[in-house]
């Protein structure tokens, strides 16, 4: 077993998500499959028809960007409806300026944004649909994309072919930095990885993508200056900076900022592989394997290490042109520094106290540097220290109440806690975290200017290029609508729904979430019977990898960067939808007084399913040691249908039901579920069975209880 | 409608296909899930284990090429199994030359291959395996390269991890041509298309890549030297000379010659647009956009269109290295050459008495220019005209007989009849024809040695980028084992489970045969509620498209290049595995004289589902365009799965039957399969349905009849 007990990661205060509710917007936006949701929505009246004649045209301010934004459209209207449009072969439907204001679809931009994207940038756009043409208009190329994204969701299929519905839209984000964060350092994400989830950014308007460039596994980015980097810190696994570049460009065609992340004096043993002299240790130094926090830390007395990271910190400033620049900065262990004379010698001759105070120290040189390079440092919390400039922006890992205590001293900041992906909590427990939530609904109307947005955080430790999508993808989706919806989009049916819709979408884009359940499905079975691979998939379709950080802590041997991610635990989705919609089926049922017939025979199927399911996952199991692994989970599944499907029984027969049964019945639940565990798995319709087993009445009647 | 009375795809001769059976083979290596099935295999002991410390190393002839499919080796070991090779990155598991020796996987290679592949080179291999070491021998990099698939396939998931059994296998191709042609004319073909099923070829051991470059609806590769023919007659949808050097290469790598194919005098349309000058009509010309044959042909009257023609191919012949350079040559239907006072002048005084005899001055004058650059002419079978030289090579469209006549002549040629993949036949049939069967039987030992093998064709009226995996793949996988495994090689029971083993493979190379059909169901859908989307899921995987170019016959409206392929049809795949299954399960139950209970509920399983689908199909279709065009044939699919359960609760029951009652559900089988036509799909369990009537005994029993 090892340590997780200092992990970022980790620990957070989960916000209460009370907030108000808002009936009219709900009805009315809330029924179109647009997501995040517009500011302003108004139904209006029949459909424009999307045929073989449709055409778009670009008025007022256009250039290649636009152009391109064009051609992307029309593939993508082209992917969502199988229409052939015009016959003018790749710049088929873009009308000549000459002709635009005929178009179907006439795009209007004033201006052109800023070269290298800023943060605050104008994004709002207004779409009006009538029955016969479309209306898009922007104050800057920012808007037009955003609107063209907001006009694809809108194409439906209908009894007379595609169309969109008469809408008038008037749209703005909320915040402006709406955030994804991807680690490339723990598992390497190939650059096609990179571009598909941009193109799912786009979809659902985030506008950052940060970039965790370095950790303890792997330096990312190719270096001139210095090459040992990566020829002895990335096993050459690496980004060129020509690959670099064209993200760079691909990201800016979406709208999209990309910051890099080097995080420094911590979570960099991979930098000490090339560059021993680095550290604040004795070395030598090698790849880290395992995941975690370790001891090596730069030294940040050594004159030379900022020469180092001067030069190093300006030919990144040069390849990546955002303003901002993430230093990390997060859990220093601070245990080299101690065990380094010289080091505590150079504390003790400038009155440093402890290694927070020495942290502080490098932290503000390693500022001076990033400002050198005409850029604005961000980090985590941690580079939040007395003294530092106003201009460092903070990204909290911590939670709310750093984030206003930093923006009650004049620190702008944007929140990731509540957003760790990587910890498989639903859609719906992230959309309820609030950037303005919490303590920060308290911030005076200038303090809460400071919170800039958000960024949802896809750590990378147990996932690789093949199901990195899945964890990100749909969920993200909902985070990419809290940061740009109103403060009062908070139907969860609502969220759900269009979620699922716009996960469909996702697809088209090749994000691969729900494709690669089926193919580590495969895997695992082997050339197995038809039966049995649809057991399995039932399987996987029902369960979820357990939450937070209990995977580690329940892992029987310690997992590395090297251990195979091919378990069922890394085939089930974060949320399993089957099983969300079965519990939502149960609440229904109980609050009908379990009354309704049609949804008794809908459980029962389900719960049939999964009753029968774990005979056929068994048997795949002798043949394949991964299904082997899980055959636990399996039989804990089918274990616990099976006495929800006897409640069901007991239900519709009216039997009475004494209440220690009931008790004894909700403890082997709960046994079954620690079961599971056994596969790092858990078993999410568990509440929903134990409702069902509550429901039968100690009277032979169902009593509506939770 | 149209007339596709002449279509080159169209009439053709199905081979008896009675080969001998081979049971020593099938009971040997039939077992082992490769494909195609090797020359000879000799099962051994033990296993060995693949796990973490698996290594391969190359000895003898070794260049960069090796190194790539080195590289590419592990990472499709890596894909199959998630292990993560050792620690060195991108070098992962592949030892140096001087360690070689110790790996896991010892690759032998005796000599490069020519460089440029030639026809007919050295591709055979062995590969030893016991439960400590691999071994693997080639005389040449290509033997090498087909080794190493193979290997590959041997990997599978057992109790233990993955594993490669214990075994010996010597192989070699039975025919030295062993080809896929691609259509990127009628529908364009993106260049990862190309490349994915480049992938796919390899997989299977195929050997030529033929490039249908040309065609009425578009010419799609880049000309220095004739710029109108893309900038005019391609939709600015075609190949840049970087792209087509670039998938060159690819194919190379991967032992695959690329053979390109210009389309003439006839299917040509597409070059008149920009050069209206070397056709024999007035002009002026468009891209065609229908299907069919039409009127437009070069003049062969004219020196102009020589100089003309000299000057592409000299260009086309420089860019593409191969040998062989197609001529195509097929479907002139004269009408052109008839019209037109000049050519009729130009026969007169040439004594050329009509227009077949005209297409051969053409093809002879075609063919020297060919030669005078350095290749060899390959064509449909309509460039076999007498005195044409004996170096000429004949692609057969029309059949064994053709192919045979030809080889008597002296004439070497390659079989296409058969191998139509684009009518939609069973791999069943595919499989069952043999470049060598019907009457090149009876072909002398040296006329034999002229039929270099055969190609499949993917004519792309009727599929896109979206779907054209799915009708390629998995039956392809059959057809490159007819080529290149023993003639005795036919259980269709082995073919199948090998086939499906390998289908599953090949999703790993990227092809989306087995994912696009999801998503073709979620665009006909909407934001349909997952019981519907389940129902049209069950639908699409019931149903095939109706066969040979009875969709032409069929449609309603005249299907053009602009005719969005997003129908039912479209999303079927040729063959249903499901309801293959179901008629093999049908055909076991009558067998054992109805007798087998664990068989009876299986069937009545889906025979259950099947019935009750419509409903859910016939409510997504009140909201889809592209549902409803389908209902007709969801509700035959319905009634005739309520017969079959009909008839199988007689059998159960021990009911009598008359038969004039049979009669009468026969008939409504019929009259369902009919209706599915109007939606121009096809029932293939009807056949099974039937069987399941006429078991059901007059004297309730179960006559086992056919």
């Amino acid at each position: 077993m090892f340590s997780n007990a200092l992990r970022r990661n980790g620990i957070g205060l989960v916000f209460a998500g009370i907030l108000a509710g808002a009936p009219m917007l709900a009805q009315t936006s809330s029924e179109l499959n647009v997501m995040p949701l517009p500011a302003k929505v108004q139904l209006g009246n029949g459909a424009l028809p999307i045929d073989r004649g449709f055409t778009i045209g670009f008025v007022g301010f256009r250039d290649e960007r636009v152009d391109r934004a064009g051609q992307r459209f029309l593939a993508q209207l082209h992917r969502e409806t199988g229409i052939v449009f015009a016959s003018a072969g790749s710049q088929a439907g873009v009308l000549a300026r000459r002709d635009a204001v005929r178009a179907t679809l006439l795009v209007t931009t004033n201006r052109d944004s800023k070269p290298v994207q800023e943060l605050g940038e104008d994004e709002s756009y207004t779409l009006e649909v009538t029955s016969s043409e479309a209306k898009l208009t922007a104050p800057t190329t920012l808007g037009t994309l955003r609107g063209l994204q907001t006009f694809l969701q809108l194409v439906s299929i209908t009894p007379n072919g595609f169309s969109v519905p008469g809408v008038s839209i008037q749209d703005q984000p909320r915040f402006p930095w709406r955030g994804l964060m991807i680690d490339s350092a723990r598992h390497f994400m190939p650059i096609g990885v990179i571009k598909r989830n941009l193109d799912g950014m786009e979809a659902v308007k985030m506008n950052v993508f940060h970039w965790h460039l370095s950790d303890n596994q792997g330096f990312r980015v190719e270096s001139h200056r210095f090459p040992k980097l990566t020829s002895e810190g990335s096993d050459g696994l690496f980004y060129t900076q020509d690959e670099v570049r064209e993200v760079i460009t691909y990201a800016r065609d979406r709208g999209i900022r990309v910051v890099p992340e080097f995080d420094m004096p911590g979570h960099s043993t991979a930098w000490f592989a090339g560059y021993p002299e680095l550290a604040s240790g004795p070395g030598p130094y090698q790849i880290e394997r395992r995941w975690g926090i370790f001891d090596p830390a730069m030294d940040p007395t050594n004159d030379k290490t900022y020469k180092f990271l001067n030069d190093l910190i300006g030919e990144m400033a040069r390849l990546f042109p955002d303003q901002f620049f993430h230093i990390g900065g997060d859990e220093v262990n601070g245990k080299e520094w101690s065990a380094n004379p010289k080091v505590q010698d150079f504390m003790k001759a400038r009155n440093i106290k402890n290694n927070v105070e020495l942290q502080a120290y490098f932290s503000q040189r390693v500022q001076e540097i990033v400002v050198k390079h005409g850029k604005t440092t961000i980090g985590w919390d941690e580079v939040l220290i007395p003294g530092v400039p106003k201009t460092v922006v903070i990204q909290s890992w911590r939670g709310a109440e750093s984030l206003s205590a930093a923006a009650k001293q004049g620190y702008s900041g944007i929140l990731s806690n509540g957003y760790y992906i990587d910890l498989g909590w639903s859609a719906a427990r992230h959309y309820t975290v609030d950037p303005m939530g919490g303590v920060a609904a308290n911030l005076s109307d200038d303090e809460k200017k400071r919170i800039l947005g958000g960024e949802s955080t896809m750590w990378s430790e147990f996932v690789n290029a093949e199901n990195v999508d899945s964890r990100i993808w749909p969920r993200n989706a909902a985070i990419a609508e809290r940061f740009w919806s109103p403060q009062n989009a908070t139907d969860l049916d609502s969220m759900y729904r269009r979620m699922e819709a716009e996960s469909i979408r996702l697809e088209w884009l090749g994000l691969t979430h729900r494709t690669y359940q089926r193919q580590m499905v495969q895997r695992m079975a082997g050339p197995a019977s038809a039966e049995e691979t649809a057991a399995l998939m039932a399987l996987v379709e029902a369960l979820e990898p357990v939450k937070d950080y209990t995977r580690e802590a329940l892992a029987t041997e310690e997992p590395t960067s090297q251990t195979p991610l091919v378990r069922v635990v890394d085939a089930v989705n974060p949320e399993s939808s089957t099983s969300r919609r079965f519990s939502a089926n149960v609440d229904q049922f109980v609050a009908g007084s379990c009354q309704d017939a049609g949804l008794s025979a809908n459980l029962r199927v389900q719960l049939t399913q999964w009753a029968k399911n774990d005979g056929s996952v068994e048997t795949a199991g002798l043949r394949s040691s991964i299904v082997k692994e899980a055959t636990p989970a399996s039989s804990a599944l089918s274990q616990s249908a099976e006495l929800a499907l006897g409640a069901l029984d007991r239900i519709a027969q009216g039997l009475p039901v004494p209440d220690d049964l009931k008790k004894q019945q909700i403890d082997a639940l709960n046994a079954f579920e620690n079961q599971a565990h056994k596969s790092q798995l858990t078993i999410p319709a568990r509440a929903a069975f134990q409702k069902l087993i509550e429901a039968a009445g100690s009277g032979g009647t169902c009593t509506g209880s939770k």
